[in-house]
């Protein structure tokens, strides 16, 4: 009797899923890539959409089954793309977040000396090419930009990358804002190739404006949601209190966690991303509860915070704060909680967030029309889009709820 | 024991529908009711999206079923709405399609003397209102337009109404584009009235945005789609034809059918809806088919060409077709097909339709910010919404496959 | 620029649909095919699920679709299946209700001299056969059960086969059922064959349970609906009291339509098939429609009854009823209706169905454990399946409901 | 202008789910209840169906708002339940797995001194109920079973209760394995009340035996899947471990953590419940990724393999396993590994599960006829409910992969 090999993951986006045995099954196995169930995609979010709990696992899954739709697809149109481009696809695309953070940029800056998740995940894809012999550098060079065939690295990273196509399938998805679901099947089914260009059909650009629509949805409605804005920010302000304290070398619990990042104390990569690879959301969560017992006060009010959900209000404005507004509040809060003027700063904080997902402006959705390749900015008259490409930029101040 | 008298309908759409016993639930048993069951809600565009075969009879269910949330939510919200005026407002919105013709608005010209089916469903209304003892004046005012509340007539008929709301939602899910899906759920929850209208939360934007650009998706991609619509205008010549012949006094199979419609003769509206009600899809259907084996060629011709789809040639264009053009075309066709020049005008046709779904601009999309209300064209800065309530002309020209 | 050749349908089940080109393409447009679109897949059951509206081209659309699915995984599974037979057995599916009756299997015996929809398809595939020259013999050798592979045979008619997954989950989809929907994709991954025979893998065994259980829930929630069977029971009563008028020579209207089927009055299969195909829903609907106003009091009842939804009283038992029982009802309607004795039989009339769509136990839906191949009725601890093997009967009678 | 005082969360299973204000709101926003955001419903089983990330928090959410549709169907049955009931049966339900051990029953034993997740509900209700000045009186009752109204305890704990129907359908959803949704609309429909017992309509039958099979379904498919059952047993292994350093009091990495627990070291209800709400998820995920460095070589490897998803293999058996067999293994294993025959029992170990889901015989599912009601057992003809009511009891044994 014929043995089954098949190897299938259930996902509830999708459906089945096909995974190709060999490489791309051992990718999956790995410790590294096991590491991405431990990572929510959407950070803090769920505080808000209590589904918001799926995993840089699950995401990167399925951004390789649309990118194996796109390659069928794309042939099935005449554009010739070989096995080994296509295993070297699916595998850039799989692992395009292997080297994220846990939780969320904000805590680049602050544990991992700047690094973004690109750089680790580039790093991670270096050792795993080491242990692989090899087989991973037509990946890494799609990856990069740097294969030939260009439009490859547009389904990598790109404005209709098959990243975006499955978060924000999947964002909507858990979150259970439905309205953000895009039509992932109809816009893969309207790609083409033409010129190592990746086009849409012109059939296909009311399923684009939809798409940037959709795009625009999720991002006000989840992404820069003000309650889940207002959690990330208390995450960032923990951390920085604990480099402070690191900083002025004092005692407080568990300060050793994270003293290697702090001082880039590693020989090579290597060893970086050996000690980055045992990181995960447990070990951000875990730490923080602890230091909700440490003798610091601030670290220790900021992290119950977090966990027993005590949000700041935070309030949004498109325009910039007055500064005299802003030193009023502090001083009438320090006031109130009996803190130095430094420490004000930790419970009372402004700046801004910019919707940087459009900052992409290099790289165009083009519409193909009969006889010309056409810029959707151009194409559409109904979008504005010269307001998607710009940088929206929210100004915001955090209080305490009872300021 | 407790009997059970809920009347529940099972709609793949929403699931279960509650439908109120007493008039509603008698209403919705009526003949005249029950003929909407015999019309669909997208006439001839089931030969593109062979799912779109769903009934105005399902849509209207559907509809009044939105309006029972959209009471509870505005209720919630603090305005007061009496049972009175909710059951108005529910039947008013469950019988706005009553008259509805069979199939397609093109028919209202050359069958009906360009009556209206909003004309026809108010008739409709008014003898139901005799029937059961004016028991229907409250939902024919609000109908109207002419109860005092405002905002409930703009639930029945406005730019948010829950007849719109119900056909997007349900014309997406039967079709299988399923990128117009809108989030009717979310839209009604946001639903308040302020100053006696409709107004939309702020938190709502981007919903209405969503809103807007799923109903153009809609137009484009299933209202207007070009097969469609050359199914329709081929529809609509087999009437002009048959309204020729009438008129010419010649003979042909079943020419009494529509007799007393092309002449207008009935004694008063009793009559006239009497007679009316009895037509549905089935006749016009069978109607056809039988023309299929009538002694006019033309009529013949037309009629084999719809019943056995075999749809002529659309071509759409921005600009208006050059007349010189058509002209050459008609000399071609004329030869080819071996017809009168006055006959050639049944294969080759040229015209224009136009995108009036958004032309009502008297009614507002209203946005509640704290202190103001601004229409959402002001309120969104992505739409360019003068697009929207500009009036989008196509051109067509129409020919058969082999010209 | 490369051209889009696809033909993709968009079906609300599945999503899209690639249909290929060449002979399946043009089977497809064929008006034999075509004319499916104008037969509802459930005849009257719309009567209580508003939604079942759906037609029989969708469904052979569908199962064709899943057709292609199976034959991939059986591909994968390490059963060869040639492109000529995978050509074959698509067509065979595709064409397996071609030949369907509109409406309903009660009008085979009252209108078509007893010959059941699947004789009708075969004649169809026949002739069909001779205008494609003889490009459907293989797919007629595999519908006909006679191709050497057997399990080709399996997959067109069988306890798993494409037309029950396919209709399970649509008529489901569409009555908002959604209890009955079934695991098709996870059934369809489950298949092999094993000596010819089509099996399914020990571990989709549940998936098979549930399957049966489904189909149970559809059995008494949908196709055997009370009030829909009441329908259906007024639909042949109509039928029969034509064929009476018929045969007693009496003149009512449109009595000439159905003249030739009364007398099998046909040359050969070929005029047979040419008349046949021309009847659809719309031609039963219309001339019910017409009977409303003819001379015959029963005729012009009945038909009143079903186009207005006057449905008849119908009470289910398991026993027989009581013959007298029986006829005291029927004097005392007779006395009501002041109708002859004969008549009262249109009005009251009780009979029995059963439940035979379980009947073929010929067939078996065989399990693959690691070492043998065991029926499902053995492998399963919980289903009871002597019982669904077994013919359930129900005994029904119809009455007005205000006897 | 009104205020929106509306509190609404967005569930991706129901969509739209409104939150009572005032007690139930503090309900959820209490630190108690914020813990169940750590805690998955399905433990380790997110390692074989990667979507099976959901919380108890969304669960406990999903449950209570099934009973408020609940209630609303039982009132319109009938049924008298007052404002102070009703409350009192959504706060049972919301808090029923509020005392749930991180990740799952096994650790009951091992970490918590055999105390049940009941048993800690209760006690975390108890002392709410003195923070909330006696407020959920009449909450306990109903949990406890002790409440006049027995029918409301039902549908806390009981064959058809909102924790099932919600367990089941949210557990489908977000695996995948969307056999198993569950008809819970059409269920709770279905309900009503006789003689303070919870009855399901008669027609509701189908729906009750696709119930059970699917509850069957997702036991198999989802609750006992083999590679699940590997690493939630491997998960109890470590825990045995740790409890024997403990006991041998040998020093170990984290060994304090749990100390208190093991040694029931409590001055009273209030103290356990505080140090116990502590912990979640994060915290066992953390500390065993510690003890992958420990210095017991035992704990550091069965660490390594839960964190790693090095998954023992699992065999199933109907019968027990064969004593001497097991032996002969271990021998093998022993020298393999060269560990000592007490440290075999680590890595290779035997024992049994069984399907105690249907254990609860004493409660029934009571099927509604015209003048009786009968249990479901009875009442179906294809269901053999002996075996759901058996327990199902399964053998297994774990080796390592490569033994």
């Amino acid at each position: 009797m014929p043995k089954n090999k098949k190897k299938i993951i259930n996902d509830p986006v999708y459906g089945f899923i096909n995974i190709p045995e060999g490489l791309i099954f051992d990718l999956i196995e790995h410790r590294y890539f096991q590491r991405l169930r431990r990572i929510r995609q959407l950070g803090l979010t769920y505080l808000v959409y209590p589904g918001a709990i799926h995993s840089r696992f699950q995401h990167s899954i399925g951004a390789m089954h649309l990118t194996s739709l796109a390659i069928e697809v794309l042939r099935g149109n005449g554009q010739e793309i070989t096995e080994a481009e296509a295993e070297g696809l699916m595998i850039a695309v799989l692992l395009h977040d292997i080297g994220h953070t846990p939780f969320s940029h904000g805590l680049e800056k602050n544990i991992f000396s700047n690094l973004s998740h690109e750089e680790f995940s580039l790093k991670f894809m270096n050792i795993l090419n080491e242990e692989f012999n090899n087989k991973l550098s037509l990946a890494i060079s799609i990856f990069k930009g740097e294969y030939k065939k260009k439009f490859l690295h547009q389904l990598v990273s790109g404005q209709l990358d098959m990243d975006r196509l499955d978060y924000l399938r999947r964002d909507s998805f858990f979150t259970g804002v439905h309205e953000g679901t895009i039509g992932s099947d109809r816009i893969i089914q309207m790609l083409k190739v033409v010129d190592d260009k990746l086009v849409v059909e012109a059939k296909g650009i009311y399923s684009i404006e939809k798409f940037l629509i959709a795009r625009r949805l999720m991002y006000w409605q989840v992404y820069l949601h003000k309650t889940a804005l207002a959690a990330e920010l208390l995450l960032v302000k923990i951390f920085e209190r604990v480099k402070e304290l690191y900083n002025r070398a004092e005692k407080f619990a568990c300060s050793e966690m994270f003293a290697d990042f702090f001082e880039s104390n590693f020989k090579n990569d290597k060893e970086l991303i050996e000690k980055y690879s045992q990181l995960d959301d447990y070990d951000i969560y875990w730490v923080i509860k602890q230091w909700i017992n440490c003798d610091d006060k601030i670290l220790s009010e900021l992290s119950a915070n977090l966990i027993y959900r005590k949000l700041p209000k935070i309030i949004l404005s498109k325009e910039k704060f007055d500064e005299d507004y802003i030193n009023t509040l502090k001083n009438k809060l320090q006031k109130q909680l009996k803190i130095s003027e430094h420490e004000v700063k930790y419970f009372l904080f402004n700046g801004s967030v910019s919707n940087n997902a459009y900052s992409n402006i290099d790289d165009r959705i083009n519409i193909l029309y009969k006889d010309e390749i056409i810029d959707i900015s151009d194409a559409s008259d109904i979008l504005n889009l010269s307001i998607l490409s710009k940088v929206i930029k929210k100004h915001y101040v955090c209080t305490p709820k009872n300021l």
